[in-house]
């Protein structure tokens, strides 16, 4: 690192440890996308420890929205798995602080609102699969477009577990349907980040009516030789979470995620 | 095996080798399907020594519809590889024999048409990996209708070998989304009986004007919550030998299968 550079590139940041580094001394406030290739990113959610339980059994439940990769002690702002030296309180570039469901603060810091009894949760996030997706030549539009992807609230409801319950939110990406095949088979590789497709090609039957009007993200078009594939979606956990209004929430900005040190080919099943 | 049993229900037959042994005594000569169940199930095409080459080469270049399990030598009745005793004259329950592309004899038994210079090749077929779709819960409708799978001439074209060219012909199986993505999983497993789907979704773009009127088989409804899913089909090869109309050539009769010593497990990927 050039402790000299106080603004670096993020494609500049080429590994985890370099990515946390730049985030815990300010330098990276923005979006990860592109930071340090190769390397895991995950969503953050840190509850107190009184609701974790149920949510990490929420999790368990639902793999495929809530793919768990890291769990904190309770009170420790440390995940070794994920990170030697890794701080969850400053590691990310930007956090948003929640009371009662409120959006109390959105800060690049969450060191003064650590408490003795919060456990943070890292879930897997699509970036790893996309990475995957791309370097096997099949096109990500989104990306190429520079927007975000469109995501759906389905009529999909997960398997809930005490507070925590609701539907599955889905990211969707229109493939060709040799592209939607193979794109299945690499995903399936990797379920510690979202794993194979929910669904594919008939948006209706999972109460997306109008596949043009995303909940969340931007609208993308399904050309007519192409399926809506679609995957399901870490903001799933984001809106449960909202829905329980918790007395007290972290989580990750959007796009703003914690940058660890695997590698998304590590978590390859085969 | 007991000999007095004349007329062998096909259930009864449970290992490949009583298969071939019942069809060796001619008390097999109907369709193989429900035969030994478990065992792996090939098509068969047998061609004079000159084309062997080109047609071996031909099935290297397109493994999805015609994956090749087993290649005699030269004037050689035997394919150990598929079994120890087998003898590939005599143990399919029926066999067509073929003139410069015309049908000349449909026969149980072709060690009359033998010659010194042929050479059977065997190809596997989707019995195996449906087989394995309906072990994880994955409905076949054609199956359970006892009606034969439709089939189509689709507008992508083999890669040619020698005189071998021509359109892939496949098979397809409605099934609803969900089923769709966990049945790419599983026959991605199994490349040596056509792996994997080639298709779904969109039948116009494969050339297929009418799903309702296929070209080989039954028709079959796709209901408003299915999508039509395509693999690879071993009516390709026969379809590609008989437009090359070859001096002399023999095929199994339409659902009269080898069957083989092989377990379909054993074809599994991992």
């Amino acid at each position: 690192m050039n402790d000299t550079v106080m603004s670096p590139a993020a494609s500049d940041l080429r590994t985890g440890r370099e990515a946390r580094l730049a985030c815990r001394r300010g330098r990276l406030t923005g979006s990860t996308a592109g930071v340090a290739p190769g390397y895991v990113q995950g969503n953050l959610a840190v509850l107190p420890k009184d609701l974790a339980a149920d949510f990490l059994r929420f999790c368990q439940a639902n793999p495929k929205p809530c793919p768990v990769i890291g769990v904190s002690d309770a009170g420790d702002p440390r995940v070794p798995a994920l990170g030697a030296d890794l701080d969850i309180r400053t590691d990310l570039p930007g956090y948003r602080v929640w009371k009662d469901g409120a959006l109390v603060e959105e800060t690049p810091d969450v060191s003064a609102w650590w408490r003795d009894d919060l456990v943070a949760f890292v879930l897997g996030c699509s970036y790893s699969f996309e990475e995957a997706l791309i370097a096997d030549g099949i096109p990500m539009r989104h990306i190429e477009r520079g927007i975000r992807v469109p995501m759906y609230r389905t009529n999909i409801a997960c398997t809930p577990a005490g507070p925590f319950a609701g539907p599955m939110v889905v990211s969707m990406r229109p493939l060709t349907p040799a592209h939607a095949i193979r794109a299945i088979q690499i995903t399936s590789r990797y379920p510690a980040v979202h794993g194979a497709p929910v669904h594919i090609g008939l948006p209706e039957a999972i109460g997306i009516e109008d596949i043009a009007k995303p909940d969340h993200g931007d609208a993308i078009e399904v050309r007519p030789d192409e399926l809506p594939v679609f995957w399901a979606c870490g903001v799933t956990p984001q809106a449960v979470i909202a829905a329980v209004k918790p007395p007290f929430a972290i989580t990750h900005a959007p796009g703003s995620m914690l940058v660890t040190d695997l590698a998304n080919r590590h978590f390859a099943l085969l």
